[in-house]
């Protein structure tokens, strides 16, 4: 596997020369030496997530690669920093909380370009790496939208709406129709995962749940549809809306 | 390739029996016995296309297995009849000019069956083939939505027209808005393949051009994604106009 990192010194230098994104690090339980605590500071600084595991998993996971107990798994672009979401005037952000299918982020890296979204918000845990496949799915898009990670998505979630967004997740639970939500101001779109969509905790934190009408005999769309469902709605009630219809040509 | 039947005799029966549905045979140029001759009869009855190929290509296609210069690929559902595309009130048939990637075609077949379209019209060529990766990527919605297959993709929109439906081409090049169009009337909306688009010919034999905005850098939308936001404008449209609201509960 070419996106790992293998062994206390490499690992080290990544980390310090900052050239290779990292999406996170493996250490071995059983590992106290020096540098690996300096390893563990610079992870901290740096908002690397660590994982401590059995050392027979990091063995699997080197091939053959001397590893001395940590390897780092390299990703194929940068993590942003959360103020970058609310760069644009009204922003709009889609949460995934547990989309694992890089294919998928890909998808929605892709639309949420096309729509102008600010950009998406992940949690650490359960969340489709920025892969070399997650690029390629996004069609180059991920050039241009942020992805932010965070430890914790209802605390993620709470900062947005602290922020002044109004969350709405996108549930079958949902009390009304996709449609009839007001996206005219800033707003995040919050969409659960492939395998069990939006987790309880993460539901109750939403201020409001819309629907897509399933009018067939299947339960559910494929996430990076109903997103972009959902954001061209956004981009059709902001053209609808006075305030945008200034932004029309005016020579 | 356990979706391939090689030899005669077992093509010969696979057709007879109607038992396992035909994606397309293909048969060895310089091949002229008797049964071969029954075998194109009963592929032109059935509408099963067939391809004549150097022997070399059918050599590599057996994998080794005998096949006396024919083989059949089978497909995990069969196409529907064109008429299939008509049973509901007001049809939404979704036509696919060249989508050759079956997580694609799985991935348009699911939203269709989600928002009640009529079916898919795919042409014979550049058309994924109705394979497992196709039914498993619908998430089980291929069992519901008719695939009707035609020769000449230009011929099959000229038919949709003559039933009644407005054929609405999506396309950079559109002259409005995916909303501005009215779609509370029977309709087919016509998306290009992956690599190229619409094709011109096809565009010319659209009634109306739409397009889906991109407000980025990027140039176009993945087709299931753009197929799925203007099958959801038309849920949108049907719901708010007047002759629907008739069909609110009426306890």
């Amino acid at each position: 596997m070419d996106n790992r990192i293998c062994g206390i010194h490499p690992v080290y230098e990544a980390l310090v020369s900052r050239r290779t994104p990292i999406e996170r690090i493996h250490i071995a339980r059983e590992s106290h030496s020096g540098k690996l605590k300096e390893i563990l500071e610079l992870a901290r600084e740096r908002d690397v997530p660590v994982r401590k595991e059995e050392r027979s998993v990091l063995d699997r996971m080197a091939e053959g690669t001397v590893h001395q107990g940590v390897i780092a798994v390299a990703s194929a672009i940068s993590y942003a920093d959360f103020e970058a979401l609310f760069k644009p005037d009204k922003p709009v952000v889609v949460v995934l909380d547990g989309v694992e299918d890089p294919h998928n982020l890909g998808a929605v890296i892709r639309t949420a370009e096309a729509c102008r979204a600010s950009g998406i918000l992940v949690p650490e845990r359960h969340s489709a790496p920025l892969s070399t496949t997650v690029v390629k799915a996004s069609a180059g898009a991920s050039a241009y939208v942020p992805v932010v990670r965070v430890k914790n998505l209802v605390n993620g979630i709470d900062a947005l709406k602290e922020r002044g967004l109004w969350v709405v997740g996108i549930d079958p639970a949902g009390t009304q129709d996709w449609t009839d939500f007001d996206y005219t101001g800033p707003v995040a779109l919050v969409l659960g995962g492939e395998h069990r969509g939006l987790r309880r905790l993460v539901r109750e934190h939403c201020d409001a749940l819309v629907r897509l009408p399933m009018l067939g005999n299947i339960a559910s769309l494929n996430i990076s549809v109903a997103a972009a469902v959902v954001l061209y709605e956004i981009v059709r009630q902001r053209r609808a809306t006075p305030s945008n219809s200034k932004e029309a040509p005016q020579e």
